[in-house]
C-alpha cells in the first residue's frame, strides 16, 4: 500500500513554543534495536536514504553495543561503510564505552551517543555499574571522544520512572545529567523508558534543570502519554525531540503496541502549532509504510494507519 | 488474558486544572456503532455492568438512531429494559430526532443526547438537513424533552475540521454551540469527528466560547492527538471528558487503529496530574480485556495493552 494523498491539520501558531523542533529520528537505531529479526542491512540503509529524503536532519544510525546483547545492530561497521551521507544531515552513533568508542572512531563517526541511567537498579542490569560508578566509566569515554573532536550526546534513562524502583527522585535525574553535561555533553536526552511519565512530571523536570538549551527529551508511548508529554517539554522550552518513524521499537505486550513516540504523530503535532520541523510528512509517512512492509507487521503511529491508503 | 496488577504513574499535582473530571464514557454507543459486528444484548449489559463497577458515572448507554442506519444498535429498547442501573449512575442515550425521543420517552430515559454539525456538509450528509435548518429540527426536540423532564446534552460534530471542507470557522463553531445551549441543552460536547485537531487550536475554541461551564469535549484519536487535545481542554477550564473504554470505535483504515480516546489513557493522565476521576483501573482495563475477547480483537489503549498481562 502507498500513501494517500497527504492532508494536514490546521496551523494555529501562538506563543510559548519554540520557533523551530529539530527532531532527532531514533527509529534506525532504538527502533530496530528491538526488532525480533534482524533487518538486512540493505534495508537499513534505504531507510536512512528515505528518512533523509524526507527531511529529517538528525539519524541516530545504529549502535556499536556489543552484538552479542543487540545483534540487530551488529553489521554497524557495514552500514556506516555503506551510508549514502545526505548534506546537512547528522548521523550520530550510540557507543556504550571505550570499545564502541574505538569502533566508532575506526568507522569515521564524528557524532556519538552515550547511554547512562538515572537510576541504581537500572545502571546494574543495564550498565553492569552502579549509579555512582557509571560516570567513572563515561567521563573518559567522553573526554576522549571530544579530544578526538565528535559532538557527543548523553542519553539518560529511567528519567520518570523505574519499573524496580517506582518512584525516581528528581533531584537525582538533575545531578546524574548535570554530571553528563559537565563531562562534556553538548545534549542530554531525558528519557522516560517505560513510558509511564505524565505532563506535570515533565514540566516539573525541565524546571529543575533551569537552564533547558542543552536538553531533549525521548518519551516512549507505552501508556499513551508520549505526545502530551512532549508537548509539555516544548513548552518548559525544550526544542529537541526524539522520535521514531512509524513508532517503530515494538513493545513486548503486544504486538501493534508503540516504544517511541512516532516521529509522524510528532510532525502533525509540530505542524498545527506552527512549530517548524523542516519534514514532508507524504514522504515520512511513506517511508514507514515501506517499513512495515519490510518488517511484515503495521505501524502503530496513529498518522501512518490514518493516512496510509 | 486478565489484567495485569496494575501500576499507576507518579501523582504530581500542580495548578491549572480541574479538580476533578467527569468522564462521559461512550464505549457502548459511539464504540460499538462502529462495530462491524453486532453484539449481542447480554454482552452490551455485562459491559455496562462492569463500566459503572469500574467506577465510572456517566455511561452513554445506546441510541434510538433508526436501525437502518445503526443496525449495531437496534436492541436499544432491550438494552434499556434489562440494564441494572447502578446508584448514582447516569445512561444517557443518543436521540436524534422527535421519532428518538418517542422512543426514548416510552424506554423511561432521563437524560438523552443530540447530535448536531458545525458544518454545512455534514449537517447534508449525516442529519440530511441545512446547517441552518438543523436547529429548526433540534429546538422542538430539545423544549419537548425539557418539558418531560429530561436533560439534554448537545453533541456538535466537526468543529476541528471537516472532510469535505478542510478547515472549519471557529465562530460558527460557537454560533452553533451556543444556540444549542440556548434551546436548554445542559451540556455541549465539543467533537473532532475525524481526529485532525492540534491543541492550539483546542485552546482557541474554547476560548471563543468565554464560559466553560457547559462544555466537554469528544476527541477521536486518528491522528494521536486527542490525549494531548484532552489536556489542552483541561487547561482551558473544561471538565467533562468524552472517551471509551479501551478506544472503542474503530477506525476504517486500520484494524487496530482507535476512534475515541481510550479511558484508560485518560485516567492514566488524570491521575499522574492528580485529577480527581473516581476510576478503578485495574478494574477498567479488566473490562476492556474482556471486550476485546469478545469482539475478537484487540484493544487499541496503550495503557490496556501495557498492563494486561
Amino acid at each position: 500500500m502507498g500513501a494517500r494523498e497527504v492532508g494536514l491539520p490546521e496551523r494555529v501558531p501562538a506563543g510559548g513554543l519554540p520557533p523551530r523542533v529539530e527532531i532527532w529520528e531514533v527509529g534506525a537505531r532504538d527502533g530496530l534495536q528491538n526488532e525480533s529479526s534482524v533487518v538486512p542491512v540493505e534495508v537499513k540503509l534505504e531507510f536512512l536514504d528515505r528518512l533523509a529524503g524526507a527531511g529529517l536532519t538528525t539519524l541516530e544510525a545504529t549502535s556499536f553495543v556489543h552484538p552479542k546483547w543487540v545483534p540487530q545492530l551488529a553489521d554497524a561497521e557495514q552500514l556506516l561503510a555503506g551510508l549514502d551521507r545526505h548534506d546537512g544531515v547528522r548521523y550520530p552513533v550510540l557507543v556504550p564505552n571505550d570499545r564502541g568508542l574505538n569502533r566508532a572512531l575506526e568507522a569515521g563517526v564524528d557524532h556519538i551517543a552515550i547511554f547512562a541511567s538515572a537510576t541504581e537498579t537500572f545502571a546494574q542490569r543495564n550498565l553492569n555499574s552502579t549509579f555512582d560508578d557509571q560516570f567513572g566509566m563515561f567521563e573518559p569515554v567522553v573526554a576522549r571522544a571530544r579530544k578526538e573532536g565528535l559532538e557527543v550526546r548523553g542519553y539518560l534513562s529511567m528519567c520518570f520512572g523505574d519499573p524496580w524502583e517506582g518512584v525516581v527522585d528528581v533531584e537525582q535525574v538533575v545531578r546524574a545529567g548535570k554530571r553528563l553535561l559537565d563531562f562534556g555533553c553538548s545534549q542530554l536526552s531525558l528519557g522516560d523508558t517505560i513510558g509511564v511519565a505524565t505532563t506535570n512530571q515533565v514540566t516539573r523536570l525541565i524546571e529543575a534543570f533551569g537552564d533547558t538549551s542543552a536538553l531533549a527529551v525521548h518519551f516512549h508511548d507505552t501508556y499513551g502519554q508520549a505526545l502530551a508529554n512532549t508537548e509539555a517539554a516544548l513548552r518548559a522550552g525544550v526544542s529537541t525531540v526524539d522520535s521514531s518513524a512509524g513508532g517503530l521499537g515494538g513493545c513486548p505486550y503486544a504486538e501493534s503496541a508503540t516504544g517511541n513516540l512516532a516521529t509522524e504523530d510528532l510532525v502533525w503535532l509540530l505542524e498545527g502549532l506552527g512549530v517548524e520541523h523542516g519534514v514532508d510528512l507524504g514522504k515520512l509517512v511513506e517511508t514507514s509504510v515501506w517499513m512495515a512492509g519490510q518488517l511484515g507487521r503495521p505501524s502503530p503511529s496513529r498518522v501512518v494507519n490514518a493516512l496510509a491508503g
